[in-house]
């Protein structure tokens, strides 16, 4: 049987987990690529490091130009996280010829448009099903699957540490940073959990899956975004007396033409699919319009999951359908006729509102009345007693709204802000 | 933009939805295959009917041989049902070099291995996206995303029609010669259900996924297979009342390089996402040794959703993936190193038994003793009152075992019915 030779660059977790497949399952993946995919070079920065995976001998080089200059390898996992070294290695490496596979959403949604301008003039490639849903074969589904169909919305749990985070909080009633710790333990949370607690991770994810589904060109960075760092676990318990659960959902909704985008932790009532999703899981469900609703459920992180990803794209790039695939999205192009991201701020939506206010007669007819004269409907108040042992003045008030627009609840938390009775800080999230 | 001429035989639901999508969305499906799929002919019985769709002057012909005989069109959605005369156009058309896709399961349940080997042999290919889970990818999930997996189990509710009836049952107390006429008055189910309701729709999809996850290559009709014809609502009503839901599940697993099959009614614990799956939707949970489980959830049945599947797989045939899919495959292929199907019969299940039983002293000393011998160990029992206006002199018996043997429970059963004080008619039940 034919070798296509194959190198990956970087042997972390994700690398590791590749290797792990392509050495020990080369009779699965030459079966499925028609073709036997050969690991022919790893680079790695530092040969001495002790490896989870044997690799055998005269792979492991810390030399990427083995792999550069080296023209029989045509396919390479391009696994290094961050921005700088591996955007210069991905142009080095399309200059060379190969055709990339790469789990780095990051790099995608920052420099997607001169990646792949780069790919297209050089008649190469870019399979990228690893940089978002972990195992969830997202980018395929939205990419060929439903090419049917004019995609009209995608939500979707797409950080594993956020939802591990908040599953704990709810589960266990963990608070935020402990949870934090334990991802970080489990091997879940980067070092630095910034990107993923803030959620930067889940944007540049939503940035992908908008571009693929929509045509969105656009920056990340300007959708509108909101993390969990500041999630007090009163909340989740609150919501959860309520009927629901918080998770950190990526929205992204086709409105005459422009895009609705959102990142922002919300209540999502219980027992709907979303809300059920637990631990480091990922999911998200697409809507076409010939299709009706899909839902998508997998592990969001981890080696092997992740893995499978990057060798199902090892395998698409080896059989050629890669190259089919990348040549017809015509992703981040311009004769893509891109779509523009809307603005959310007119979005009507259902909100949860916590504040800690005054418990002496009149507060809540002051409270009803600012949302009233601002055209905010009440759908439900809960207002607990403060403890028999509590020296507090103050007590925690919840308030549920009806569909609202988002304006009127951003003025409103502003006059909230202004009177005496009412803690400066209104905790505000948008219920799905 | 160049074409590829294309055709349909067959205007039924799903054809007319396919030609809707390629008359009216031309330039979605142009833009994701690089080129422009082009309805050249739709053949038809009756060029009078009338029909959903508007189509173009010179496309409609009852005549076969116009799209036979005309090598412009080198793909052909066969979307006729039933085994004849489907199977013998199938072969005309690959003899005449056409790529096709078919919606058919039972044609490719039954005749698989002939159209396959004729397709290898001219050098064609067959898409099928259509014919299992209706809307869901189910196919290239599995034989193309998840290709770096062994896949070691799928779990699926395949039958849309089945699965309306049973909710139905559940959420309106309809019975169900009711729930299935229901079915019927909403196009869910052919004018002859039996298919459907008896669980060989099920088995057939079941055996065409088992196929491309495991290569198991055997007769469907093999799969043990039971339907919901016999389900009664008094066991929709107690499953609720222990925390469970029934579904027809079609469960394949990888056991020592055999896989068990089988198609029955099951209990599913509440909460869990195929316990929650309702009406005509359609769900299957593919674990794969990687990428652990992966759950998908859509429209399991209908026009459009059905439609999205097949002009999906047009796509994938005019951009040349289906064929690369195709060679790669080797579906009921001798190559393919084939798997058997496994005997079930020792297969541990937790079960549910219903029985009507004799409403005096010393029953369910019998019962609990028949259970006993045979090594059926009882989780839990129910037993309910008779109604007070009641003149019945029996009551129903629920009991819940613990993991056991089906040939403990099959036993137990036939020394039940030897009973005097034990009704004939014992409700068996396997528990997911």
């Amino acid at each position: 049987m034919e070798r296509t030779k194959v190198a990956i660059i970087g042997l972390g977790t994700v690398g590791t987990g590749v290797a792990k497949l392509l050495l020990d399952h080369g009779d699965r993946t030459a079966r499925h690529a028609g073709r036997i995919p050969w690991l022919e070079k790893a680079v790695v920065q530092n040969l001495n490091k002790p490896r989870k995976v044997e690799i055998p001998d005269g792979v492991l080089t810390d030399n990427l130009d083995d792999v550069v200059s080296n023209p029989e390898i045509t396919v390479v996992a391009q696994l290094i996280g961050g921005i700088e070294p591996a955007r210069t290695i991905m142009l080095q490496l399309l200059e060379a010829g190969k055709d990339i596979i790469t789990a780095n959403k990051a790099l995608l949604a920052i420099h997607g448009p001169e990646l792949f301008d780069k790919a297209r003039q050089l008649g190469r490639c870019i399979a990228f099903e690893a940089s978002v849903g972990g195992g969830i074969p997202i980018i395929t589904n939205i990419g060929q699957c439903l090419t049917a169909n004019q995609v009209t919305s995608l939500r979707g749990i797409l950080n594993g540490t956020c939802n591990f985070i908040i599953t704990q909080m709810q589960d266990h009633g963990t608070d935020f940073e402990t949870a934090l710790r334990e991802a970080q333990n489990l091997g879940y949370a980067e070092a630095d959990p910034t990107l993923d607690v803030n959620g930067a991770d889940t944007a540049q994810k939503l940035s992908i899956l908008s571009q693929l589904a929509f045509g969105v060109r656009g920056n990340w960075e300007d959708i509108p975004c909101k993390g969990i760092e500041d999630l007090d676990i009163a909340d989740v318990r609150f919501a959860d007396q309520l009927g629901y659960r918080i998770k950190l959902l990526a929205i992204a909704k086709l409105v005459e033409n422009e895009v609705e985008m959102n990142v922002s932790p919300m209540l999502i009532k219980k027992g709907s699919p979303l809300a059920e999703v637990q631990d480091a899981f990922n999911a998200i469900r697409v809507r076409g319009d010939a299709v009706g609703p899909v839902f998508y459920h997998g592990q969001g992180a981890g080696q092997m999951p992740t893995a499978s990803a990057v060798v199902a794209d090892i395998i698409d790039t080896v059989t050629g359908r890669s190259q089919i695939t990348f040549n017809n999205l015509e992703l981040w192009s311009e004769s893509h006729r891109p779509r523009s991201m809307a603005d959310a701020s007119q979005t009507r939506n259902r909100y949860y509102l916590r504040m800690q206010v005054t418990d002496k007669p009149g507060v809540m007819a002051e409270i009803t009345g600012i949302l009233g004269k601002n055209g905010v409907s009440i759908a439900s108040i809960i207002q607990h007693k403060p403890d028999q042992e509590s020296l507090a003045s103050t007590v925690p008030l919840v308030i549920m709204s009806h569909q609202t627009a988002q304006n009127a609840i951003t003025k409103s938390v502003e006059e909230f802000m202004q009177s005496e009775n009412i803690d400066s800080k209104a905790v505000v999230l948008k219920v799905l």
